[in-house]
């Protein structure tokens, strides 16, 4: 039910879809290496699965495919970026790029955006910090799926937090994690294979414990990490709520229950309060607080400590944030990039509306 | 079995007791308004019981009542604070009016502290942030409780994350949580009364899920936020070792299992790699990104809607973090800070052994 491609042919696939619908050349190689990077990584629900989706957003005009992206205020360390509608792929990148400017210049350097797009998975962002020695750190906000502690309704997204820490010999620290008990994309696996849930990953409408995997379509709901009030849910609430808060209330995006959400058939919410969807970049230099041989040094015992763990029966080996990822990473650039039935047929489909060579 | 206490008889005996030991006026006056403040907040495990915990640390010479405390290194954005020894609950403020002031001068200020012990409850250094609309961001490490996923080791502490967000008219945004499924302080309750802990809280020593409150005690461990892998320890664990780098290693502080302990009768581990605990405070000048005024408008809708969101079956209302812990302050402020009988028992010992008039 898979067929395996090459990473470069899908690139130039993707980068060759975004000029199609005026995408800058800039803009859409940005994009395709953002977008497959969530293939790389295996997030197969943020990779090239989603493409047709973004198309869609487009020819909905609820996305701008040639944006003029703005940071429109600044202080030494802080700017709020107007991204002009355009896809979170293209973005983000400014916006961590300014983030990383600030950071040399006096240390650290904070981002808000709004009127964004899904700006795909958030290691991708944080990730270059790591290139100039700073720890990167990247949040979005998103449409509405999960419901806090006590509510029935829904009122935050599934809203990621992800933090890039930078090592010497050793591999880096790379968490990037939905504030929800499990990531919208893994209940979509167990409704495909029309299988039943974990408890304390959804809610019903009414507000009862389900384990329902299509129970969102009901009006049910994800669940904050933690499940329920006796796991800590009101701990992955608070969590989701300040990625929230920061993308959104901070940048002048929308927040809540306003979040306009990423499939263009959902219609947009009523009254929103604010533009588009809203991230948060922050970049912070090692060296503006020690020494980055010193921090190095530390950080090297720190994961070799953990990574060396005594593992628990059954276990191979206690994992560090980003490890399957970048063990994933390696082997999809060596071997190809598996994709499934359904969505080798979205990119046939896309090819033949965009004149484009389809893959093979 | 409780006795209550009016907050100014406490706050000057408290005071009283840290310049019987050496602090001075001022420091002693920040230790018992820091202390105090987890009392007021209903966090009894972390407020007035922990006194005679903090003077056991001075005995056994592992803190400083009398700290230099120091800026040791800075950027305009950032900086490492060295507390001498002292306790966290007088070098935290230090450290957060540091970030603050950066803050006033390049929209914000993040400060990694070293060399300093236990500091109270976050919240009392995130909320500081509040009365200069900037948003407070607070964390610690802690001496290793807790096991990452996988992992039968004790590596990380219990490692909270505090964000106090402004608001206009509506009572603000004050999150503040252990990165753990429940916090050592709700433990220590099931362990007086001898009840069972509900699954997903603790592991034995082999790494098995336990739901003995006393397992800590045969080399068990607190089990991260999410409790098991279906429902997202690794988060849990991710959020854990975030806090534990920007606290620890960041600053040149301990950090995973090197983490000095509270309690004075445990040894320090050996061949620790850094000094002391860590903390990590940031400040963030809401106007850095928009405009006070049009933030707040937003910040107040925000929690409105949230507090008036649809409740589930059997529960009042939806609460936003820091609800439960304003309105417990509020009445205790009024109507007294009910205290254990071991812990004024704890306070009639102190009094007589420093000479000072017992509380009554």
């Amino acid at each position: 039910m898979e067929k395996t491609f090459d990473y470069d042919a899908l690139w130039r696939f993707t980068k060759l879809v975004f000029v199609s619908i005026g995408s800058t050349e800039v803009h859409a190689a940005l994009a395709a290496t953002g977008l497959l990077r969530a293939d790389l990584r295996g997030v197969d629900s943020h990779g090239i699965a989603r493409l047709s989706g973004y198309i869609r957003l487009w020819e909905a005009n609820r996305a701008n495919a040639s944006p003029d992206i703005q940071l429109v205020h600044e202080t030494p360390s802080t700017g709020v970026v107007d991204g002009d509608g355009g896809f979170g792929l293209v973005v983000a990148p400014y916006a961590m790029d300014r983030a990383m400017q600030k950071a040399e210049q006096v240390g650290t350097g904070w981002i808000a955006v709004r009127n964004s797009n899904h700006f795909g998975i958030a290691a991708q962002h944080a990730l270059k910090a790591l290139e100039k020695d700073m720890i990167g750190i990247v949040m979005t906000n998103a449409s509405a799926l999960v419901a806090p502690t006590f509510s029935t309704e829904r009122l935050l997204g599934t809203n990621p937090i992800c933090v890039a820490i930078p090592a010497g010999q050793e591999p880096p620290f790379v968490a990037d994690l939905a504030t929800t008990t499990a990531a919208n994309g893994k209940l979509e696996i167990l409704q495909r294979k029309n299988q039943q849930a974990p408890e304390g990953w959804i809610q019903d409408a009414s507000g009862n414990p389900s384990t329902n995997p299509h129970e969102l379509k009901a009006g049910g709901a994800l669940l904050p990490l933690g499940g329920d009030r006796d796991h800590g849910s009101h701990k992955g609430y608070a969590l989701g709520a300040i990625v929230d808060i920061f993308s959104g209330v901070l940048s002048g995006a929308n927040y809540g229950p306003w979040v306009p959400p990423f499939p263009a058939y959902v219609p947009i919410p009523a009254d929103m309060p604010g533009k588009g969807i809203g991230h948060f970049f922050g970049a912070m230099r090692i060296d503006a607080f020690r020494s980055s041989a010193a921090f190095k040094k530390d950080m090297d015992q720190w994961l070799v400590r953990f990574r060396t763990a005594k593992a628990t029966p059954g276990f191979d080996k206690v994992l560090v944030p980003g490890d399957p990822e970048r063990i994933t990473e390696a082997d999809r650039l060596k071997n190809g990039i598996p994709l499934m039935k359904s969505v080798v047929e979205d990119l046939e489909f896309i090819a033949e509306k965009f004149k484009i060579s389809p893959l093979n």
